[in-house]
């Protein structure tokens, strides 16, 4: 029987794993006999535009290569599609493109937004009859998807922020007298990220601190805990989210910008905290922030991880290439053990996971062991690199 | 023959080997039967205090442990000794001290000024006839000991640089429009670090500019260069020292004290010229300062840097054990292959080693392959971590 295009693309934000998702899809579609696999470049801009890398015979030594290397081997984009009652034209020019490349099979890697945008055009073609089978297949280290136990690319972020928090603890504890530490983690709107610092602490003192926006921040507490922590122990080590809010849901990261502090460029909400600890008390702070490492930290990948980004993409092209729509792939949890599985785009695309209640600490200030029982299975193993001139060999597409 | 006791500190900023060299120094003391093996805590603080950590009897399970560790397992201090001259007292106590506990051989592992330390108190104990044997062990991740090849620490902080500045530039590929990234690299006054970002293109498409702070920075020129690689390209990728000055050698990270950015705190030097550049053309900008990260990750450590710290420890214990005083460890390059010596603490105490022009390159706007073959061979292997919990096991003293 013949099986038409697969097509596939990433969008979003990248993580160390995306392109073991990526290379997952291709090896499947390869033994599904796809007759042509595309992937669309910078994600569904590059369908739009007709901009496609036929991978059809991409070698098995590529493909390895490429699952471990970072970042989207593809392209991404950020780009929402509308509603069909919002713009019809963009979908009668995707239908268009899907048929001139007979394109049967649609895989979409991502977000929330790419969810949405997968399930659109899912609900798209059903409306019209044209028979193509979308899945989606979630990404995203801010593990905000509804629906899945978690998601591929947190893992290996969590390993990232908790090995980086232990050897930053470390670090900071070499002086008799040291600083208030702040360090910034990435996720809007989501702490999952942030609540990885909790694990420092199997590998050193630990994070004497951590803030999550699923609660409100009061930057007075704040200083007063951090404070006073420093003085016990001469030093205080922080892990806070870039989007934590105060009570009345602003960012704090954007009240310097109503203050004195009118650069918006000059570092967030770190340097803003620990600015003003300085200038009101004298003590010495240090602002970092993980910045793009906690998501592109391919040489410190999480096995577990990288083996469920793997699974998730030939997962999606398996459920494709047995008829199956409409759906994302998702992990459930029974016994202690992951499992995959596959769940409706329509329950997906509208809803965001936000960290547990139980995962925080009562007083707003810290993570529970309940977080670490969770969040340590996704961190387990690591993801062996070829060492080429004493680094990491990555794919070059 | 009786030993009497070794004596043996820390100082200065940590490094991410800096303990293989302490667990050299202490494994070779106990071999040459040292009746007595001491640590200073917090530097020659901990000496002067008498605060001390008997190593004599530590199991060789810890000192492995130990030596794959970032940071001080002793702890540091940043106390340069004043000359005799100055404060014979503090010289006196010391001496009381050292003979308090029969210590005959003193070991002292640090960066500049603590080579001057080493240097002033093995100069002291001469002048007054007192017979300890005292040995600098070099370490500073910005390589600018004079007398020496390189100095541990320096070849894991590349290592981490090179391989975050890759996975840094996969990331900001991701995206057909990208933005002006700016990565912060640690040297005040030395380049070495910052130059590692050039290896960075043996895994990736690499840095566009790199600029250290032997070359004096012109503001405009830079933004002309960034923002014109920026509109080829789509995205421009640079990395810079902390400590670039200008043509009169003001630091830049200065400048914006002394307009309207008065907040000394809100970042660096990186987040002043990203700020620049966005608020002048609007282009999208992106500061990323590598922080404690390049001087802490152990995880991501090279054998070779860390063979070497380990070596320094033990060939200064045999050099005192010896009878030899008043020498630092060195390392000497000999037909590509990297050998242990010794130098005069006198002719490393007052000098600094810039960057060589040799490794600038002519425009001031990047590097030459010298430097590459130079530090190549630094940043050979990787120290293999056991990992427990998904995390790499550090020493908890």
């Amino acid at each position: 029987m013949k099986k038409g295009t697969l097509l596939f693309a990433q969008s979003g934000g990248p993580t160390a794993v995306i392109n073991a998702s990526a290379a997952g899809v291709i090896r499947e579609a390869q033994k599904c006999r796809y007759s042509c696999i595309l992937c669309g470049k910078f994600g569904i801009d590059g369908v739009l535009s007709e901009n496609f890398a036929d991978v059809t015979k991409m070698s098995a030594k590529d493909l390895r290569l490429m699952s471990k290397t970072p970042s989207t081997a593809f392209g991404s984009c950020r780009h929402k599609l509308p509603s069909v009652e919002a713009d019809g034209e963009i979908y009668a020019k995707l239908l268009e493109i899907f048929k001139k490349y007979d394109v049967t099979a649609f895989v979409y890697n991502g977000g929330n937004d790419s969810m949405d945008t997968c399930c659109k055009l899912s609900n798209y073609f059903k409306s019209v009859g044209y028979p193509c089978n979308v899945i989606g297949v979630p990404k995203t280290i801010d593990n905000d998807l509804a629906c899945t136990d978690n998601c591929p690319g947190y893992g290996s972020a969590v390993k990232y922020v908790a090995t980086t928090l232990a050897e930053i603890a470390h670090d900071t504890s070499a002086y008799a007298k040291g600083k208030i530490t702040i360090c910034e983690i990435m996720g809007r709107d989501s702490g999952f990220l942030t609540a990885g610092a909790s694990l420092a602490k199997l590998s050193s003192d630990g994070v004497d601190l951590i803030y999550v926006p699923e609660r409100p921040f009061d930057v007075d507490d704040f200083v007063k805990r951090a404070t006073e922590i420093y003085e016990k122990k001469g030093r205080c080590l922080v892990a806070l989210s870039e989007g934590i809010r105060d009570k009345d849901g602003n960012y704090i990261s954007e009240i310097k910008t109503t203050d004195s502090f009118n650069h918006a460029q000059l570092g967030g909400v770190s340097h803003y905290l620990t600015s003003l600890i300085f200038e009101k008390y004298g003590i010495k702070t240090r602002a970092i922030e993980l910045s793009l490492c906690q998501r592109a930290a391919a040489h410190v990948a999480s096995l577990a991880d990288y083996r469920e980004a793997l699974d998730a993409g030939k997962t999606a092209v398996k459920l494709a290439s047995d008829g199956k729509t409409g759906l994302m792939v998702a992990f459930v949890r029974e016994d202690g053990k992951i499992k995959t599985s596959a769940v409706d785009l329509n329950n997906v695309a509208n809803a965001v996971k936000a960290l547990p209640d139980e995962f925080i600490a009562e007083d707003g200030a810290g993570i529970t062991e309940k977080f670490d029982e969770y969040a340590l299975p996704l961190i387990q193993g690591e993801v062996k690199h070829q060492y080429v001139n004493g680094l990491p060999k990555y794919f070059r597409g």
